[in-house]
């Protein structure tokens, strides 16, 4: 705005110079390990910290510095930002905003909460999570429950600008959290239970106008698609490369959402994330691939043009959402330094693909006991090159409607959800938070109606048969598609993992626990238990000249949603409430803060 | 009940051997300082452990063991219970109870949570608190909201029998402690506020059939008082002593209530409480002295019968509810070992009392801003004799009604409110959490109607002139009744203290700073900031060969209303709202347990 004295021409110029700044501010931000400025730690989404105080040596003294209550109960994801000497928290519905004293043990600056028709929560999936802030340029962003995307001025808490980013009235809802990309903030939307045609939408920094958006499914021009240019495993996409793989208008309530984790490359200028379930989940009522639901996305953040897609789970018949995290790593395959993308699907197939040109490296089980497919087909030339192959007896279509397809690994929340890995390049590895869950599946026709649950199955949910442990966490060589390590947890790790350059890797648990493990072996080295289920990702920073980490608790989210809405049909929350059952002897609700340091 | 099958003569023999069992049990575990079996920790509400592990010398090591949260936000008041191995765990309103396995970091052994009308929020005058748990007999005993006291199976957390101790539509409500004496269970009822005739009631430890009622004011025989062996002052209090202090009926409105805690000498045979405010707060209303409102009973547990009474405040103008806790040990004074009894008043005296035969022995200031009194007159044989000296300036019923009578100090809620107080036998000092507020008070006409508010005074609260802090932490010398050393806090301190046998005192402060000081000089050793503003009863125990500190957060209680409840309207919670609105820069809501150790 100050700009609008000058002439056009330097006005361009000006702007160019404030994209260039937010940017730089960004990058250079995100590259002092001293603050934690994104929501995903950096813009690779690697989850580590080259912070090495707190090390393999002395993690075992770990203590707990101070503590903080958000004062709301349910599911807590993400994890709070720390811009300068001040730590940003946020919280689910109704999304507070707490902006803390790092100098005072958290004593609150300020407060923002919105004012939100609590009519949305019913439309929440899966509890009423948020999955944390972004920060630019003096301002925090923060996605509301409603889809209200609102600017805060940083020092004050005071509302810069706010932009409705969907509907609630129509199953759209905010979960997920901002990112910011150069002079625009982009962010996803909520609603694959509720038949929404799901997009990224980027605003712009300063003035919350929208810039650009990108849907999931629909005409080229809507999906940000060029026939031409934007290739799937090396070929261009062609014409309509989404309409014509949906029945009809199907794809105008496809579903296909954008909830996860954003990554971007500065250098490639690419940002990347994962697509969703195509809605409903009765695979029977909705012939064709679904593109480009369940689909990794490479796109320009400029204009949101794709430069490459992959549709993982072409015609998804058990909700397997694609929207886990894109972690982005160079790492040696084949001899030559391979830029890479790794992301753990809910299907159970870690890929590695090359985040330049979409080329699939390697995709492989990282859990066992996947068995809806005997893998992806890696021959190129072949007419189903890139596609999982389906085992027939585990296909909810296959079996038909209202049949119950029993013992289906993963179940519906995958081998891992939002919950994020992390990579460290000191040990190469990827550290996984994962579910060990398998389930039985009935798909059911269904009608959809705006705002109503537009589901279409009947789940239930439990350990793979002979097991008791719901969860694995796990050491993950990219390269060769391998478990390293893996740990086994009586309940799905439903926390971030945290590397550290102190080759320590933490993670939370659902009944409660930060726990420190040796980043090379798995080895546990310190664990403490928390006041309620962590579902939040640890991250760390440092303040005063010493390292802290710090985690929300509050048990929630999908496999602890018994909990946090207080259900107890175990057919309820899609099938978690009854394979969660046993959380409850663990842990009770509540939204806290634990910052840990060494004495 | 197994009894019904001997004879009458034996089933007699064995009540008696059930009765000295059930007594003798509580006294020989609270007297384990390993175990907290009472929600005062022994029965002469000393808080004081004998552990010495934690000493002046370490503390500043101490760090968190582990944490557990209630899943309740608003005000925990109380502190848990440890039984052997499990520690015992209560929350406000809807009064979860947990069961803690000490031995895994509180696994949850059992959760009970009563059902309870909603309704009966509104009726509680300062926040859904309650004060904890009794333990006896293999069964805990809960104190609902709704005023139903349930007996549950220690072991199973199942209900063995539950009884209505009152009726909230009446504006009778449960807040505080159970306590056990011998075969029976003690519970006393909120309603100060709605014009409940309050009572102390005993159930049968077995049955829970009603063994006898007390109440505050009314006929002898319900207030269970002895015309001739009941004395007052060394004097026999004689017939109708309470209702021809009352105008009219209004004793069967007239408040009195019983919502502190309850002290035992069972030497003496003698238990010891406070009754409350009488009702309405407008005392130009009620003529007279109102007994016995605000009065210290000692009663005999077998049969109710008051053997003494003392009033401290009569014809209360001011709230001076005088439900604070009398802590019972033996000290020194006038070259003679003295039976005392000593009591830190809402109206902001502390008096020292021989608690065998009632006689006042020191009654002084423990704030010196407390201007509304000159002090009580200590000569015997004076008609005034042991009745405070009012000073009409701050008298609101000499300044009449609808008059706004400023800067009384204390404000209404006193210079102490339930939060207890601790005595060290090492020290001879009494260690006091205090409230260093003023306020003005405007006294209106009030109608009674049954479950409405019957308050009739609208109040502002601040600190006293010139000064910025709210509360103080003090050491008394209750044989002199003097200040041996006071520490500032920012806020009121709303929390109950724990002396030990390390030379340390701990509380927690309204911010939700833990904090340990040393005995003899008050100097900080140690603070940890909890995740909410505490206002529970710091605790101690030993297990597995090491010893504990715990304590709940969780802000709210009539200073931290404004945020429990969500009220802005400076007015509102009498004047606390706008008295402690700062509270909201430092912690926020939510209820959680945290417990401490050495390394």
């Amino acid at each position: 705005m100050r700009q609008i004295f000058v002439t056009t021409c330097l006005g361009v110029a000006a702007m160019f110079a404030v994209n260039a700044q937010a940017n730089d501010e960004l990058i250079k931000l995100s590259g002092d390990a001293k603050q934690w400025v994104l929501p995903t730690g950096d813009y690779a989404n690697t989850r580590y910290s080259k912070l090495d105080k707190i090390n393999a040596g002395n993690v075992s003294k770990l203590q707990v510095a101070w503590t903080f209550s958000t004062g709301v109960l349910r599911g807590h994801e993400g994890a709070p930002l720390v811009v300068g000497d001040v730590m940003y928290v946020h919280g689910p519905f109704p999304n507070p905003v707490f902006a803390l004293d790092l100098a005072h043990d958290g004593k609150i600056l300020w407060k923002y909460e919105p004012k939100q028709d609590p009519d949305v929560i019913p439309v929440m999936c899966c509890d009423t999570v948020n999955r944390g802030l972004a920060y630019a340029d003096g301002k925090i962003f923060l996605h509301q429950a409603d889809t209200t995307l609102v600017a805060l001025d940083a020092k004050t808490g005071q509302v810069v600008w706010q932009k409705k980013n969907g509907d609630p009235k129509k199953g759209e809802t905010g979960t997920s959290a901002p990112m910011v990309i150069k002079d625009k903030v982009l962010v996803g939307i909520s609603g694959g239970e509720f038949g929404v045609q799901c997009h990224v939408t980027a605003y712009d920094l300063k003035s919350g106008n929208q810039v650009w958006r990108a849907y999931s499914e629909g005409p080229d021009n809507q999906i940000l698609v060029d026939p031409q240019k934007t290739t799937s495993l090396g070929q261009p996409v062609g014409a309509d490369s989404s309409i014509k793989t949906w029945q009809g208008d199907q794809w105008k309530i496809g579903g296909g959402c954008t909830w996860g984790w954003i990554s971007y490359d500065p250098a490639l200028n690419l940002f990347y994330y994962g697509s969703g379930n195509p809605s409903t989940w009765n695979p029977k009522q909705r012939p064709g691939d679904n593109k480009w639901s369940m689909t990794i996305w490479a796109r320009n953040p400029d204009n949101g043009m794709a430069k490459w897609v992959y549709q993982m789970t072409p015609h998804d018949e058990w909700d397997y959402d694609g929207v886990n995290e894109m972690i982005l790593a160079d790492q040696q395959i084949g001899g030559a330094t391979r830029k890479t993308l790794v992301h753990f699907d809910r299907n159970g197939l870690a890929y590695t693909m090359d985040r330049d040109n979409g080329e699939l490296l390697v995709a492989a089980k990282y859990d066992p006991k996947v068995n809806w497919t005997s893998g992806v087909d890696m021959t190129k030339g072949s007419p189903t090159y890139g596609r999982p192959k389906v085992i027939p007896e585990y296909s909810t279509e296959h079996n038909g409607e209202d049949k119950n397809s029993k013992n289906i690994c993963p179940a519906a929340l995958g081998s891992k959800d939002e919950q994020p890995a992390a990579f460290s390049p000191q040990t190469g590895l990827f550290y996984v938070p994962t579910n060990h869950v398998c389930m039985d599946y009935e798909p059911f026709r269904v009608s959809y109606t705006a705002g109503q649950p537009y589901v279409g199955a009947t789940l239930a949910m439990y350990p793979p048969q002979g097991e008791t442990n719901m969860g694995n966490f796990i050491a993950w060589d990219a390269k060769a598609g391998k478990i390293v390590w893996s740990n086994k947890e009586q309940f799905s790790v439903w926390s971030g993992a945290l590397a550290t350059a102190g080759g320590v890797v933490f993670y939370g648990t659902l009944e409660g626990y930060l726990k420190a493990v040796d980043a090379k072996t798995g080895k546990e080295l310190y664990k403490f238990k928390t006041p309620s289920g962590i579902i939040g990702n640890v991250m760390t920073y440092e303040h005063g000249g010493k390292q802290y980490v710090a985690v929300l608790s509050g048990v929630g989210g999908w496999a602890g949603i018994g909990l946090a809405a207080g259900l107890t049909d175990p057919k309820a929350g899609l099938g978690a409430v009854g394979g969660y059952a046993g959380l409850k002897q663990y842990t009770s609700l509540g939204g806290q803060l634990t910052v840990f340091t060494l004495p």
